[in-house]
């Protein structure tokens, strides 16, 4: 931590910022400058994380120099994390494709959308038993009832299945359905619903990035489900909230290559929230594949038209099976597989 | 709705757009123009709601013309809406102060703060007892044995007492101990807690604007409450996400009025969160006043060098009675009290 | 300056980051913690603005510590600068409300609704006959036939007039008409025209904060005119762009503490272009006095309806009138005058 | 136009609104929906572009339905726009990239620089002579002096050059020089600059996003440069302004798809202003080809530590070698060719 001091501070000002650190447990060292003096504080930072510095008198700022997460971060493990699920590796060379309908609505439709994306190389079923729907009046999923069409779907396929979490008091319903959980954008600070999905070590977690967080608060609510003990994490970028309204968010492809750089995590891309709109997410889909994801997760649903939710960016199985061999070339281009 | 087609749609393309509309129970009408044909769904939009129009072949875009909220919107109850809390109104002419710690800490410290804000006028205490920490390595809140704390304040001063919930399972708890129940802006779409906290029609609930939501989100999430029951809902702007970093977030006041001309639910302003350091506390409290706030909520600490959480936003009690002072001027400006 | 180290960076790394910081001509000091080493460059940090340390083999970042800007800063001058204007002075006791047409239409609409806010209280008169407008297809300005209306309106009411200038060449025909030079929020980082603005001194000059612009950037913009040798330097929030739809901009009035803290020059807020919809301008007009500007820029059109440009945010010179009287009270409350 | 009227518009107001539609020269339709009464305007909206037709009474608000722009359109132009500079197609099946330094240094260092980005594969060099600083104190370019390097580059290397004009006045200097004229992020609105650069229609223009232009407004303002004469108009993608801080700005790739679906011009990315640092460069590159991107523009410098603008983002003529020879696999991968 790097304190800042206003600039007529006073001897004493200077002393209580110095007692303060060295009560936190850091060795401080004074520097002073012809314009400022600054107080360096080396050494573990989480020490100082609840000290409000910036309140004691003279102090003008208090910058941080080290990442607030650990766990996350690729300081604290330098390799690349991999993700075992049967023969899958989620991580690894080969890039995972997550697909399948925004919802999970009949039994029938599942299958057969499970069977098509399987077909066209899919290598993950998606599929919503409990859906976040900004407003009340819209189609909240079928609950308990999707989950077991997923478990079905699973068992006709042999597709591992990942669904959205919302609420902790679902995880055993959850955990005897689903092969990944996943944590949506709007749940990614439920801290509460991270803990508890931390705690179970059993399956691997997908977290998704808010609509409006830094990859600094992602990280951070990704260690709270490592810190709560599952180290099988995965982070999804699935667009954030800016001015623009041609796309439904705008997705953030160049938190692929920081989060590789600040993270040993798998980092998945979701184009389809992003994007909103059919017509666009293969090229993203793609991009996402060139700018190094680990995986790609993509909505498929045969009738569009009639999907409950989200059926204005879901892409017909034909043009995700065409979409599966052109990023299969992008995948080959940048030394990895599909 | 609007339904604008492509420039080139087919006869067959418009007839199913106009049957997909006759489907879910209203009356289209196609009007051709020298550009475009447009199919017009007058009536219920919240009908169409669920059907993905701009999936249909030949469909470019479907504009809303009606607000996707109905219980929160001021054309379904035209007079604002007030609510009692003992003899306060929150709603009224008067204006509402909520004072208090971020986070409740110790029995002796919350007495000692809820009874200066007493003293200078604040007319609800606030203290956090479950506490939403970015980082799951900071302090996550004393839970029940703050909510006891915050009991005894209210016994000692008579104040009423509003604290966050962060979990449906809590509350049980939290109605044992609070007078109105917060929702704090992390958790604006955690649905499940929404709709819970507004299945029981007791104790008053305030939602807090999430940090990336737009005014429609922000009333469909006061939707989710209303439509569960619970009439007393109160609205709280305290600062949206933005590019700029002098400040925590950007406190947007528009929404003040903008609330008013669309919703008849009260509208609380916090501007110690929006703006995140303690000297910008007072200019926005102020402003919010101006701008026609029914209520200011602003965190106060005797010792906010010591605050477990968020100290650099809290004001020392005799800065916030001279701030009560200055606000009641204004209050007196607009025509309200304080 | 403070450079932190990577994790493992080499002495010669370290040797390296040291050299550049003394060939800039600044005394480095090297501080070893457990975790990281960091440098200190204490001294004038703006030597080391085109030394792109962060390119540096074994430097992961580079955190400044002071302010990019000097002369608009209020550690070069403490006290507030005021600008006279007649008998006018702006950035004193007295707030200044400017208003007025978004464009200049005809000279006896400019004249009649001149002498309306001038009988309401306003003390400038704004206008545009220069007009930026997004689309090329619509009304630009009437150019220099409006800047003569502008100075003939001047003749008839005393009141002296701000109008934007786009272009530098524009420079002389603008000072001969106008007696403030606003530069435009699209203009804020067009540096020849700030600089070429700047070069003149007898006019003194508005800057509007730029639709995305920092507030860091906001005052490095003014720094190009303060620079150039014009001190008579006015700074207007206007709105920033978010991702809410409801309001045109998200006007920041946190904006008006941060910068008084920040810089020295007055503070002018615009709600018109900020809110784009007249019944918005009145409650956020008053916020803007109790958040402590110096003044107000509100657009005033007798006939809305007919205006040849953003008549959707003009109000009526009667509800105009109303609202100095408002404005008037408010500035009484906070110790200020109208 | 879709004019929606308020809950309780009267049959006056109603006729008032098919008024000014008339005047305008369009046929009004009324629509009497059982909630609100819906006037529409089919036809050329750019006649009811300055009717302020929200200030009407009764109105609650005004959507348009066609684009505000034309000549940009794919409506106006169904097929790809292609631009011919010498045998260098922009816009065709060949990707162009543009490489070269940020700005232009010394004319032995740009003669070096852009030998080895023409060895690795570059076909347009880029390099800035006038250099738009957000600091006054930062360098400024080397202005005539640059231009001048730059055409020996070209007579060097039988490169073409890119490079950005900051102000009409240097038109003639730039045309002398240039083979095409970049026009900045932050000029993108300086609607002056956009109409004499279009008016010149000898040379190509390079349009830049602004950092927080929709790409709604990023059109019209292509629409400037067409409507004053010059179809040789391309677009280049480079970043807008978000809240993350990672990197410098946040690079929006699905603005590829949607500009391609929108408009007829061809689209560049730059990804080295986008993210601000050399590492991320690359992944960036490569999924701007796989978005579908005509060219990418890419700094690089022998140099970077010397820059004197802009080092950071900068990558080394061997990374960028490097980089071709996988951007050249990803172009095949989709079909296209570098």
């Amino acid at each position: 931590m790097i304190i800042v001091l206003k600039a007529g501070a006073t001897p004493e000002e200077i002393e209580s910022v110095v007692g303060r650190i060295r009560q936190a447990g850091l060795e401080p060292q004074v520097l002073r400058g012809t314009e400022r003096t600054v107080v360096a504080a080396l050494g573990d930072e989480r020490l100082l994380q609840s000290v409000p510095l910036a309140t004691l008198a003279g102090v003008e700022e208090a910058l941080p120099i080290l990442a607030p997460y650990k766990l996350a971060s690729r300081e604290f493990k330098h390799d690349d994390t991999t993700i075992s699920l049967g023969n899958l590796v989620i991580g690894g060379k080969k890039i995972v494709l997550m697909a399948g309908p925004c919802s999970v609505e009949t039994q029938d439709r599942l299958i057969s959308i499970a069977e098509s994306v399987k077909a066209a190389g899919a290598t993950i079923l998606r599929g919503g038993a409990f859906k976040p729907r900004t407003s009340p009046h819209a189609f909240q999923g079928l609950g308990e009832e999707g989950l077991e069409y997923l478990s079905e779907a699973r068992r006709k396929t042999g597709l591992p299945v990942i669904t959205e979490i919302m609420d902790p008091r679902d995880l055993p319903l959850i955990m005897a359905h689903a092969d990944i959980i996943q944590i949506g954008a709007r749940n990614m600070q439920n801290f509460r619903l991270l803990s508890e999905v931390g705690a179970q070590r059993e399956k691997p977690v997908m977290l998704k990035r808010g609509l409006s967080a830094t990859l600094k608060e992602f990280l951070l609510s990704a260690e709270y489900i490592l810190a709560a003990g599952n180290t099988q994490v995965m982070l999804c970028e699935r667009g954030v909230r800016t001015f623009e309204t041609e796309t439904r968010n705008t997705l953030d492809l160049s938190a692929v290559p920081v989060l590789r750089k600040l993270s040993h995590l798998p980092i998945i891309v979701d184009p389809s929230h992003a994007v909103g709109k059919s017509c666009f997410v293969a090229p993203m889909a793609k991009a996402a594949v060139a700018a190094g994801a680990d995986g790609i997760m993509i909505e498929v649903h045969s009738h569009p038209q009639e999907a409950y939710c989200d059926g204005d960016q879901a892409v017909l199985p034909a043009d995700f099976t065409r979409l599966v061999g052109q990023m299969r070339r992008i995948a080959q281009a940048v030394d990895r597989e599909i």
